[in-house]
């Protein structure tokens, strides 16, 4: 991320530019560049950078948009506008994908935005390598600058983690699917253990006459299905055996009472 | 996306509700609840959210976050706190293919938002299916509120274009998470219909004194988790109903036999 720069091009409000900081500081990138901004930072620039003020004030102030990416490998330019130019023109996802190995590769790269009414002027679009359009509704595609800001500094976040994650894992499986995802540190429960469970719990259905003359076959099969899906860890079940455990004892206690 | 609701829960600052509404719709999304919002929308509002004035004066108010998921199936919370939830946790990307599967197939979903300061409380969360945590910088983490709401929005979108392009998403989600593979062929029970069923549990567990003096809290806590984890459809949710209506009658006629 460290050779990754954010440039801004003729940004007309100070305070967006304290939003884009903003942006790009929770996304983990710090190089910020602005290219004839009408206005230099003011104090709205930093309220709105928020914690962020040590990027604003790392920022550099530059002339032109040539000028910010004199030293650059890759540029890419983001716009709304995808007919008229004759870039070839990705999505965020895969324009951070581009940017993330580039600058793994060792590359300084650009990622460069445009006038918050107009965007970037179509001479600044030839100094880009590439396009970047965020494919927003055609019938509102009007983010602001801090927000195309952030969706773009949010995938090369996503680009960059992805990358330097150890088994560089491609889709990570939802951790429901795999059993052991989130917090949850508790070992997954074993057949064996769910099959314990399931015995318990037909001798509790039994206990408190669940099935009334009817094979308990079709509920248990339902109820194995809904636990099974469940992914329980050890914990649960004993959890969930403990209060078998108690149903258990208190239709024991009731047999014993009608007894007498 | 028109299955998909945003939901902002105690909102301190009226001008980020229209910031909200504007980044919904620049991603294609329209259905915006307010749960106790600390004011109502207000001239800043409007202002902020520019051209999306339709989705803030189609914004309805709710007096907390349960109405405003009633009538939904799946409820994801977006949260920065990592650690001390026990919620699954999936990242923006892994939230959005869910809620959008779970959208195609019939379901209501709804992506809910905390207070600008202090996020989501503990009872919230527990109303919540998952938590989605957007995986910001850890020395500055400090999304506002409608760059979180862009970021979630930006991947629903994406999601959405994947999943209705003609070369049909390459990585079909599980069909036990998305919730209507294999032979399930019910509706899956709506947030009324678990609040419901947790009810009746706590009243079960009262009933057979399965806490014995402990505080039910960390129980159900757990018991809440691998149920609302197991996304059980309507006609489970009847069978594991059925099942402690005859748990507390055995308890019932236990406590009348020890009266005599």
């Amino acid at each position: 991320m460290a050779r990754i720069r954010v440039v801004l091009v003729g940004t007309q409000h100070p305070g967006n530019i304290g939003s884009a900081a903003r942006a790009m500081k929770t996304m983990g990138l710090s190089r910020l560049v602005l290219a004839a901004p009408e206005k230099a930072p003011d104090r709205d620039s930093y309220a709105l950078a928020a914690g962020a003020d040590d990027v604003l004030a790392a920022a550099t102030v530059v002339p032109d948009l040539a000028a910010a990416v004199a030293d650059c490998h890759f540029v890419l330019g983001c716009t709304a506008r995808s007919r008229r130019i004759a870039l070839e023109q990705f999505d965020p996802r895969q324009a951070a994908a581009l940017c993330e190995a580039r600058a793994r590769a060792g590359s300084e790269v650009a990622l460069v935005f445009g006038r918050e009414r107009t965007g970037l002027e179509n001479h600044e679009l030839q100094l880009c390598h590439a396009a970047v359009h965020i494919p927003a509704n055609p019938a509102y595609s009007s983010l602001n600058l801090a927000a195309a800001v952030q969706v773009l500094s949010y995938e090369l976040r996503m680009a960059s983690l992805a990358a330097s994650a150890p088994a560089a894992a491609p889709a990570p499986l939802p951790a429901a699917i795999v059993g052991d995802g989130g917090d949850r540190r508790e070992p997954p429960a074993s057949h064996a253990q769910m099959e314990g469970f399931f015995g318990q719990l037909g001798q509790a259905l039994d206990a408190i006459d669940f099935h009334k003359g009817r094979t308990p076959e079709a509920a248990m099969h339902k109820l194995r299905r809904l636990f099974l899906r469940a992914q329980l860890d050890e914990r649960e079940v004993r959890l969930l055996r403990g209060v078998l455990a108690d149903v258990e004892r208190t239709a024991m206690l009731l047999a014993a009472a009608q007894k007498r």
